[in-house]
């Protein structure tokens, strides 16, 4: 028996015409140099939408061509996040921090036809064009009056492309669109992961996806958004798409304020001092770094900012009791690239006490109802949710990847399931808690011990300064962890003590018995554990453990 | 280009797994007789669910059956909205309101095979039974220890059908079940319309439209409902779904407390007292009963019920301004049996004060991104949201009707958009306002009078007690107001003066030239003018309008 409901497809060409309808007034702020802000309505905002459309068409882009982006968060990223997929082409925002040739390598992978970039991106993007194989248009989106040398762009090129500038392109053209009804499985937009190991893999993002992430994540559970909200979106528009923040302003009507580039702790402080917002968005280093900045000018302003979601990776309770004390609560959400991102929020259960809610808090948080997750065990078995059996998490669901883009990972996607490659316990209320990258996981004799845990536990010795814990091969187990300790300056580590100091705390069989003092920890570009350069040590016998064991 | 992401469909099915895994321990209220309420968790709940279904296949039921309730708002009912569309079946709550062969028409149409009932509706069910010709078994919701006698149940049938008792039938079956997984757009759930003319007409809903129904319902914008709140889900089971209550609750956690038949004030009062509820759905005339209720009781605390939804019709601004006083916002919301209800909620744009807020709040409210919606003028025209332009609302969606059950209807739908007989504007804001039923507009000359404007108008005037406007055929300009005037008692009334007092307040091409004094305006049985009436009386020459004319 079918249904007698009307088939509509999810698109994003209802969010651009609720927008401009229903919330015709709503407003974008984007941040100038100097700290003023400018303003546009959504109405305003659409119709440049549907400009830009017309201009696209005229340039030659059809349905599922690629228009990739190289731009700030700015009202000109958000038209573009609208025009090209309700258009019927594919938004690809482009990471600007990656290093050049690997965006050249994602641009040409995803056979972009034409890139709108900001002009003050334009010197790196122009050096890379001879790169940017697909690339037939580049649209500059520059200030009023900026004297931006489009010829110079052209003459880079070695090659015949147009170039143009963004405001002129779509100066005089309708402020309305005869927007197709899409598939709704069809292509919206793209991001590719910035993996450490291997090509950037491409996520492609559905009509479909974005629009139920949107419902999602404007619910009371989720982010809590509606049209009386301004939220800071700090994270990037080339990230994720900046957690949906653009789509889910048009399906609420929520205000959006965009930094531009200035993304450093005093212009933010402006940005919430001077428009009055109530919520944000961003990564824990952004808050850490503002944190400082409103300790040293308690005079700034920042009392309307109530409530601040922070992703990308676990917040320091200390940073999150700090902004407590300002009155701000830092709200843990747990995503990816492959997961559109939003799964989880850690709201705490009602009629909780500051004390009891805590707990939860510094949790990934609890799932979304869209999204269904399970924990798979070292054996491969599907493992309880009882707050203690750790496996990597998997997810399913409709915003959740279930492939890349033009590659096969066959590990990375099985029975319908998207495996995370994060490793963690779920407690009987659904809250995620995250310990491990499952490649950081030690497997030992079919079960997993946590490197992290034993990082920590390591670290919270007096002697410890630093505690890196990698597996290594072991005949008898598969493998075995080896604990590398930097000694506090000054201090004696003894190996025995710590595995006794260890043996109080966890399972006896989860102890290392191979120990080695180390000067320091390698570190990664952004500050975290190189455990990969670690390992690839152990590998050439630079490491050179000592067996410890109990009597 | 197709997208990455996973194909799963939306169903009936996850909202019960996230309710028993996310959401176990939130819970469902069920009033019993004296006043006291039974508790169940959603973990129960959801494991009844799947015990039920295992008893259905036994039953015979498959894929696509429809599952017939007749029931008040109580648990059993709510593990019925889940076993019934999860195990790929079709759930059709009967409108235990309607005359007898009302229900079995309804009943026969729809091609019920199993009925559920509660004990307290089984006489009127038993003598019906011989009427309910696809009815194979009857499962009758008793409580524990009521001595049902389901031997004459099955004796009243006059034909061999199984009778259960619904406690034993699913006692002792496992508390899981491999739910399929069905194509989102196959039917879920039926609800026929209590259509004032004609036979009931059925709206079949799929799991898709549901679960995109939940989902907008949690918002802000929307209900607002989250694991923090508890429902008084006043609006029947058998009405509308509840406005998708049950869904909505697996869906977002909120708690559900479920009156059964016990919706006198005076029990509803006890049961806001006793859960400490804070929020509720239901009718104007229930908020009428209670407010009486509550000003004669001022002892009884409803201290915690802060938000209550009122939809079905138009609420009077006193009763909203009554509850302001105790605390409680009575909140518009606008939907039919065709549109799953939700549409709009009126809750006012941010920044507002009370005053300011109060004309949004007495709109029907703001349209939810999901549902497209045009005015539709007199000939044919699509209207601009300018707050005066009246026209009748059709709506776009995808859980918006777009067709009846087995009945071609090709005047109610069109263009695929759903013409819902309803008569307004819109402002630029996105506010709808009804004025009339699109069969009580008056077309003349290409342009539409609105009968209960003049109505209102007319019985501002201190001579009229009571005044009825109807539409009556007219050679020039198609058809003309007649306006047909209750005197108030002791009062004369001047057709003349009348005219004068219209002219002053409307346009001079809307006010009437037909007049004709009647003793009084006839009532359909809720109490509404009955202007179907009226146009009989008028095409039978029983009311003999005067012609009067300007000079």
């Amino acid at each position: 028996m079918t249904s007698t409901m009307q088939h509509v497809p999810l698109g994003i060409r209802r969010l651009l015409e609720h927008a401009v309808t229903v919330y015709a007034d709503q407003k974008l702020f984007t941040a100038q140099p100097g700290g003023d802000l400018t303003e546009a309505t959504f109405a305003e905002t659409g119709a440049n939408a549907a400009r830009l459309a017309h201009a696209l068409v005229e340039l030659g882009v059809g349905q599922g061509d690629r228009v990739a982006t190289l731009m700030w968060n700015n009202q000109e990223h958000v038209e573009a996040y609208y025009a090209v997929p309700a258009m019927g082409a594919v938004l690809h925002p482009l990471n600007l921090r990656l290093p050049g040739e690997q965006i050249a390598f994602v641009a040409n992978h995803a056979e972009d036809k034409v890139v709108i970039v900001d002009h003050t991106l334009l010197a790196p993007v122009s050096a890379l064009l001879p790169a940017l194989k697909t690339i037939e248009h580049v649209i500059v989106n520059s200030p009023a009056g900026a004297d931006t040398d489009l010829a110079a762009v052209s003459a880079a090129a070695g090659r015949e492309i147009g170039v143009h500038d963004y405001a002129q392109l779509i100066a005089g053209r309708p402020g309305e669109f005869d927007w197709p009804e899409t598939d709704e499985n069809a292509a919206a937009a793209m991001c590719y992961t910035s993996g450490t190991t291997g090509d950037p893999k491409g996520v492609v993002y559905s009509h479909r996806s974005i629009f139920l992430h949107s419902m999602a994540a404007v619910g009371p559970a989720m982010m809590g958004l509606s049209q009386s909200d301004r939220v800071l979106a700090i994270v990037p528009q080339f990230h994720v798409l900046a957690w949906g923040l653009p789509y889910i302003a048009f399906y609420s009507g929520v205000e959006l304020v965009l930094p531009g580039p200035f993304l450093q702790p005093e212009p933010l402080a402006r940005m919430i001092e001077k428009t009055r917002l109530n919520r944000a968005s961003g990564v824990p280093t952004i808050w850490q770094g503002l944190l400082a900045h409103l300790e040293a000018n308690p005079d700034i302003d920042v009392s309307s900012l109530k409530e601040a979601v922070v992703g990308g990776s676990a917040c320091p309770p200390a940073l999150m009791e700090a902004y407590d004390r300002l009155g701000i609560t830092l709200l843990h959400a747990y995503g990816m690239t492959e997961t559109s991102p939003m799964v989880t929020v850690a709201r705490p259960p009602a009629g909780l006490t500051p004390e009891q809610a805590w707990p939860y808090r510094l949790t990934q948080g609890r799932f979304v109802a869209n999204v269904a997750a399970r924990l798979v065990g070292a054996d491969g078995s599907v493992l309880p949710w009882d707050g203690v059996s750790a496996g990597e998490l998997e997810l399913r669901g409709p915003w959740i990847a279930g492939g890349y883009y033009g590659v096969d990972d066959e590990d990375k996607f099985h029975d319908g399931w998207l495996r995370t490659g994060d490793v963690g316990h779920i407690s009987p209320e659904g809250y995620l808690t995250l310990t491990d990258r499952a490649k950081d996981v030690i497997k030992s004799g079919g079960e997993w011990i946590s490197s992290v845990q034993l990082e920590n536990l390591l670290m919270a010795h007096p002697a410890v300064a630093e505690a890196s814990v990698i597996g290594v091969p072991d005949e008898r187990w598969g493998e075995r962890p080896l604990a590398l300790v930097v000694p506090r300056s000054g201090a004696e580590v003894s190996f025995i003590e710590l595995r006794e100091f260890l043996a109080d705390k966890i399972a006896r069989w989860q102890v290392p018995e191979r120990w080695a003092v180390i000067s320091e920890v390698p570190k990664t570009s952004v500050g975290k554990f190189d455990k990969k350069r670690l390992r690839e040590q152990y590998a050439l016998g630079e490491l050179e453990p000592e067996l410890v064991s109990s009597h």
